[in-house]
């Protein structure tokens, strides 16, 4: 069986293994006060080149969107996202059980667009009523979004400066962040830091067994940040698995190097496809790929391959996604090549 | 100056104040259990022809809405309402500060669909990824919407049909019932009672001070519901103030004959518009009135009347809402019509 | 049947009704932006000598301890109060339900200590583990308390200044408080101001239908307040009714004249209770009188006097709770004296 | 340096290392729907004899308790805590930001009353106010306690049965589960499924990187529970990690092999500490050990070794913490004898 469902569907990079099998027995202090930790964040806060970043660990992104969200917002905010984005529809409610309200704007191919923003801006501060609404308090991006796309580097300045307009903090939700630069050659992470109030760093898709680095770029941390993480559940005990994965994920540019991997396969499968005549759903240029495909030929591929079901395009089609990893190799991509 | 901005301008009907005034000295337990509450529960009963209906006497409109909502979903749990619902907008996050969301799917002229409301649940319990999720577990709609417009029979047995084949319950939001019921002929108290799981009678805009009556029609009260409304803020101590005018309003029918007054002098205004080549933004039969005017024709008509603003048509002009209420009087209403 | 079962059982006090039948047909904008409501706020900002006071009417007392604790605390913070504290006890959790832990220490007839409010503080600060522990972010009394003893001066002046020492906002419940201030002679509402951050007056308690007045004394407002109070479905539509009773409240005196009225009743019958050879469970000075009935003695009582049940005392005695208010009469404590 | 602070220091057990390495490559779906959950799963039914156990693997302590209470409480229910309990100090108001109250009860040396609590439960239900009090709707205990002693078998009945009479699940946390059983001859794991409504086996403490798998013994799982471990961020993507983790620790008796190397450690230093006439602070038979240490003394030690500061005894005297663990080696208890 081909395995192209998720960027989740294994371990972690042997790399990765390999630094937590070997300090495996060393014994440390617990919640992330250790010295693995400390390196980790030094190495980040180097590559991002932003000496005064401050930075959390934490397990998963639901998670980690959950508590970057609810620390920073006030009762009577909500976070700005669009329709389409992981906050408003796939993290089963979670921010709402924070207490706070996503404020949907249109998703175009999964991103905002910062004319739309600004003028959802510039109507709810203009309404009589605002009192009685959600203050918008944050606004929501994600890089890759969850259709693979990317915003240019003028989108996100642009989204960026209506933000600091209106002094609304940028959350990027960067998941699979080293896919989304990789992608992408004139955009780096130090760039993301830049335009972003704070963004996290994924690691759970991206090599590690779990984890994802929160970064607060603007001496914005919330206060009392480690007591707020607990209260949310999301303090590991042994903090230092999430130093130790991390460190090893910015040693030798590691974090780089298997987004490339995923992204050019991903370009070989997708030029395949074109060649062939599939119908790409959505274009992007990131480790998944959207395909539609005829129901029929279906019933044959998932005897072969494990792809992620997407949604139904019409009776006789449907879209699926097939995804591309740190992990995927190219025996695989060219064994999909000819199932396809 | 004439005053049509809104249906709670004033305090309460006449009939209402005598009752509290005569009451007044009266010593009685708190927290509902009088036999004022009593009396009037067993008149709503009476008059809803549902003797088993159990109910509860709250103070405002958005914590009605929020004890129901909240006290009725579990965690998983999210309310589906129209886009342009009270719920999902004006109600400063009270529903998503309990823990919930609001799943929004299209408003028509503030009502939802029935079809729409089908393929969403449809679609929902479908979606592989529903766990990830929040689930349906409520539909609410408001009678009048927040633009005036009726759900017809037909309209009302749809929804809820389709919410009992879900078994999901169907929650009515009537803060302007009365006048909703005044404008409609073919449908009761009675019918919606037998429509609804639960709705609430609003008495804040219908001449009581203050109040509104959660009537729970199918033995579905959620446990300690007196708890719940404490925990939510929302226990009168002197709940017999509630009582009092309840009873008053279900007393020689006071409920709908101020309903039928507000129907009545807004039917004669929206025919003295037409006459005069206004255009209605939008077409309601209930108390609300919305209109297009000039701006230019703003600056004068604000120095005579106070009317709500309702939001910006286009450069020149202006959608004003005129709202009639159980206190609108004849010579007002000529008054108004003089003017405009 | 004598009512002496709590001070919440009548209407409210006759010049209150009058101010409220006189405005009744008054038209007025919603949500507290009435005129009355700033003509009481006025009234208190000059009654407390402080001019620069932000003032917010709400309904209950539960709910204004909800909204103030709520507003005023981040996520991490906790309220400490007395373990015997209202808070803490007999709001069936709406701090919890807010999110906020009650950090209760030791109640001494209801009252907090200052010197072990300060060892508290001290501990917590110094503990390894503060960080993994709930902060103390608000010191929550009752004035009187529910006990209806009074804090001294001193005492209350310890108490804010270690709150000042900590920088930890001090409120103080003030849901009886004319009670309290009627029965000590060398304290202020205007003292009340200065040694609280924040406090609220209670009307519900004190002759209004309902009512609180809730003082902010420092400049220290929580951002969006009306979004806040909204949110937590707490925003009376009618607003002007809590000004309008706010108003007779501050006029002629008459807050302070009800307080009087209860406290000298109290006063008769408590020395009338001690010259029978009765045992009070415990002294206080206010409205409440706590005493240690006979069980076969209450048999006879409860035909002709409403008293309120407290607590099991031992197999053959019961304490129970008489209260007098500002609608107490000298007929009825003529009549109780000859019953006791 | 030798490590005695605390007993999640390390990594994990070397087998289940071998487990994670072995497995790291394959491909599995994710959040938990994997073989290697499932064969956990059906490990640890076997091993408690509940074939209808229905098991969910979680990351951390905190975490655990949080969705356990929270999804199995409804809005007005409270916990039932010890005052000393985990949940009640030292999870940063993890239970009070998912809205519920921690009832606390004395702590004796850790543990509840059965008698205590049947009063507690006497009271509240017979109290006037009790539909103004948190409803009592579940009782955790922690099994060892957080001061390391043990409920015995007819304790632990005892408060079984009360939590029966009163309908009421009883919760034990098993952070540390292996180390109680360890110590206990006459009680088996079986024996906590039985007692227990619902209680979890801990895996952070005991060998595993992470790891908690709740334990729903009488088919009393919570609905949607997937959405609801979601909600609170708890849904590890990889969920096969726990999966492989507790496969391992349930494999050739693991769990119970590194609980008695624990157990037969902590007696050994115990035995030698009282040899020496040190003071324990609180006699307890598992892995943690409390001693009075002269602080002069401490100086010196902290240079060698790493124990846990657990509070002050004295001016001159501070009670430490020793935990022994599944990592522990006789060579370091050796060498911390003679330090000692």
């Amino acid at each position: 069986m081909l395995y192209f469902s998720c960027d989740y569907a294994e371990g972690c990079h042997p790399k990765v293994l390999e630094a937590l099998s070997k300090t495996n027995m060393v014994s440390t202090p617990g919640y992330g006060e250790d010295e693995f930790c400390q390196q980790a964040k030094a190495k980040i806060r180097d590559y991002i080149n932003c000496p005064d970043a401050d930075i959390y660990f934490l397990v998963g992104g639901t998670q980690t969107n959950q508590v970057v969200i609810d620390s920073m917002l006030s009762n009577y905010d909500g976070v700005v996202a669009a329709a389409t984005g992981h906050v408003a529809v796939h993290e089963a409610g979670a921010i709402e059980y924070s207490g706070h309200k996503v404020i949907t704007i249109p998703g175009h191919e999964g991103k905002i667009d910062a004319t739309e923003l600004k003028q959802m801006l510039v109507d709810h501060y203009a309404d009589d009523s605002a009192e009685h609404m959600v203050n918008p308090g944050m606004v929501y991006i994600s890089y890759p979004t969850e259709y693979g796309t990317l915003y240019s580097r003028d989108e996100l300045e642009a989204v960026s400066s209506i933000c600091k307009e209106y002094n609304i903090p940028l959350f990027l939700d960067g998941a699979r962040l080293a896919y989304g630069l990789a992608a992408q050659d004139d955009l780096s992470m130090e760039d993301i830091a830049s335009y972003a109030d704070v963004f996290y760093i994924g690691g759970t898709k991206v090599g590690a067994l779990f984890g994802e680095a929160i970064v607060f770029t603007k001496g914005n941390t919330p206060k009392h940040m480690i007591t707020q993480i607990k209260q949310h559940g999301a303090l590991l005990a042994k903090g230092r698995l999430l130093g130790v994965q991390f460190d090893a994920l910015f040693t030798d540019d590691l974090y780089m190097q298997m987004g490339k991997n995923a992204i050019a396969h991903a370009n070989t499968i997708r030029e395949d496809l074109k060649k062939k005549g599939y119908h790409l759903y959505m274009e992007n240029p990131t480790n998944q790929i959207f395909v539609v495909m005829e129901n029929s030929k279906l019933e044959d591929l998932k005897k072969e391959v494990a792809y992620g079901f997407w949604e139904k395009y019409d009776e006789a089609h449907t879209v699926i996604r097939i995804a591309t990893s740190w992990a995927t190799e190219k025996a695989s991509v060219e064994a999909l090549k000819k199932i396809l």
